[in-house]
């Protein structure tokens, strides 16, 4: 007998025509949430789930729950999913992949006539980008309680929008109680994604095995020196704000590298002023965005960070540094029981494969607060996301579908897919 | 007998009258080129001259020179000045100061009734900021044939209005054929100038003895790495356009240190991109200003700059590092005869000096071109200039306009002061 496999082709077909409703003329998407590009691409998502009779319930918060039924009514039902809204120049697969992944399985088992023990769900979790409005990965951050669906619902976008009126307008204010399962919280959740990084393609392997995601601290940090002219002023009589801000940031990257593998250390945003060619520079504004995967290296990092400011600040006593923290998310562990699944299934269907640890956040480190929760990673093109030219091959989707696939048979039939 | 002095009182009072044209809330001046402000500083500048019976001409870029005959038919004339155009939010003292304290040795001369055998002249040159006009240093620069009338005429302020119109509108479009000098070139030129730098305050001394102006290499430096995300890419994996600009930043640092004590090294200019917290920089645009005393000190600078970047792209394949040099100021070296001078009549007068290399550009760097010239440095308060806190003490200004005094009776008398 040989071993079920997903359609590759139908997966293909699907996101192209869901990367459709959005598509820029550089070949990305901008479907931004609750607008009406968001609107068309959830009711295609739903069109195609009543196709093959799943159960379609909308929340609160307009998250989409398309169920599949279970021979066994004690069971608890095993999810999938992701999400479709995109960022303004996004991609076809952020999100949109492990929608379509798992809806794919669910067309496959119905096309194939197969039975699962435990029902099964597919999800397309509201507004994940956040970059319409923020929180981000808001759909599933109401549904396992991180905050209120009152705080969500009132979030505006630039325009004075609201989320509960965009709902509304486009018909996505669901009546399901955010957080509520029908028969009992998820006996599992596996959320399929493009790697967004790197690694996969590195090492030229098609599945990621994802343990858990980074926890992050970002802080804001201003350094004050003395603002001169760049020609009267000896080199020995100087307080240059940008001479300290670049000692943090070789430092930043440092501090990431005595932290490796999975640590990262990030200075994307500087400002300097009076920005000048000719003057010293006074000040500097500059962001650091710390990651690790367990809170104690995380706290390492934060603390390596204040001892160098003030070393910083010893050398110089005309120099001062204020360090704000400003956004800290706890490091995600996801549940070594899915995450073996998902290993066996790849295992089994011969995939090579490697441990790649998220270093974004997702929906699915929202949920692992309520269920047991794995995720599955796809390489991207060049690692790019978030980008017009965001791409992945038809064989590693493909295959990824297939490890989500037999995961779930698995989670679903108890050991016997 | 006691020495002549300058009138300390009357000097502070003339900057302080001539403060008030353009005066800012702060206690600035705001009098850029050709103004109606400049216009006005220029009659009462005018109007003191004529007070004390001085001849002035104006020349075809609006430069003033007023003179006072010497008893020698044959001698060249001795020139002092500066400018008083003003940065848009300038102080009271540079520029100005050199041109009132040239008025005031007159002024002291015409007062004790001393007549000197080679005619003397101070000097307001026009658009010495370039804060409305470039190039800067214009009226000195046409006279010294740096750069022709012509193309001073025709430079444009941000509202479309040239050089040449607005000369004619404030009724400065002189007569006098630029660069000609009555009776042939000065014999001198001294040119009065607070320091605009910490140095002189840092020894409490009054007086700087200024050998001459440091030569400048500025450069436009854009580095591109690759843009990514901040999480999902490992430390190892990364092109960080800021990482390497951070390394650059400290090393144009430790060239200028390298060079001591003269040289300096600044990046004054940084631009990140995309500039967003959570996405590691892609590129980065920023400035670099190399100045030195010499021309082999800055050649050695500029390669060890090239060094750096060569190294930084070695260890990054997917860096490139492309170094535009922009501007070129050779060194300037004041006139050992001059410098001579001016440090006799400090020790005469019993006033404390040391050497002071000006790091920034003058008047005087574009008239050493045709005359022996040398200049007299005073202190600011804490350096600054360019801003509306400068500031600078009246015994100071006194000592420096009494040094200028002594040196010009000097060189106007061939020894007999």
């Amino acid at each position: 007998m040989t071993t079920l496999r997903i359609n590759s082709d139908r997966l293909w077909l699907s996101l192209m025509q869901l990367g459709q409703i959005g598509a820029t003329p550089k070949g990305g998407v901008c479907r931004l949430a609750l607008t009406d590009e968001d609107r068309q691409g959830r009711d295609l998502f739903i069109e195609w789930c009543r196709e093959i009779g799943l159960e379609v319930r909308i929340d609160e918060i307009g998250n989409i729950f398309a169920r599949r039924p279970g021979t066994d009514p004690d069971r608890r039902a095993i999810a999938m999913g992701s999400h479709i809204d995109t960022q303004p120049t996004g991609g076809k697969f952020d999100g949109n992949y492990g929608v379509m992944a798992g809806l794919e399985v669910l067309r496959t088992l119905h096309e194939h006539g197969i039975q699962t023990e435990a029902p099964l769900e597919v999800i397309a979790w509201t507004n994940e980008e956040g970059s319409r409005f923020v929180p981000v990965m808001m759909g599933s951050g109401v549904f396992s309680g991180a905050f209120t669906l009152a705080h969500a619902l009132a979030a505006t976008d630039t325009q004075g929008l609201s989320v509960g009126d965009e709902l509304q307008r486009i018909g996505y204010a669901g009546t399901h109680p955010a957080g509520d399962v029908p028969g009992g919280m998820f006996e599992a959740y596996i959320e399929a994604h493009i790697e967004q990084g790197p690694i996969l393609e590195a090492h030229d392997l098609p599945v990621g095995i994802v343990p858990g995601a980074l926890g992050q601290r970002w802080y804001n940090v201003t350094l004050s020196g003395m603002e001169a002219h760049a020609g009267p002023t000896p080199m020995d009589m100087r307080h240059d704000a940008l001479l300290a801000a670049a000692s943090l940031v070789t430092k930043v990257n440092q501090i990431a590298m005595d932290h490796a593998p999975h640590a990262r250390g990030t200075v994307g945003y500087m400002n300097v002023m009076p920005n000048s060619r000719n003057t010293i520079p006074g000040s500097v504004a500059m962001s650091v965005d710390f990651r690790a995967l367990d809170d104690a290296t995380l706290l390492s990092m934060h603390n390596a960070l204040h001892s160098h400011a003030e070393l910083l600040q010893r050398h110089d006593s005309k120099l001062s540094i204020e360090i704000e923290q400003v956004v800290y998310f706890p490091p995600c562990h996801f549940t070594p029981t899915c995450i073996a699944t998902v290993r066996q299934a790849a295992d089994k269907l011969g995939i090579g494969h490697m441990e790649v640890v998220s270093g974004a956040g997702h929906d699915a480190v929202y949920v692992a607060n309520l269920a047991p929760t794995a995720m599955i990673f796809v390489p991207c093109k060049d690692g790019i996301s978030h980008n017009e030219l965001e791409d992945a091959k038809p064989e590693h989707l493909a295959m990824g579908a297939d490890v989500l696939l037999h995961a779930v048979l698995q989670l679903a039939n108890g050991g016997k897919s």
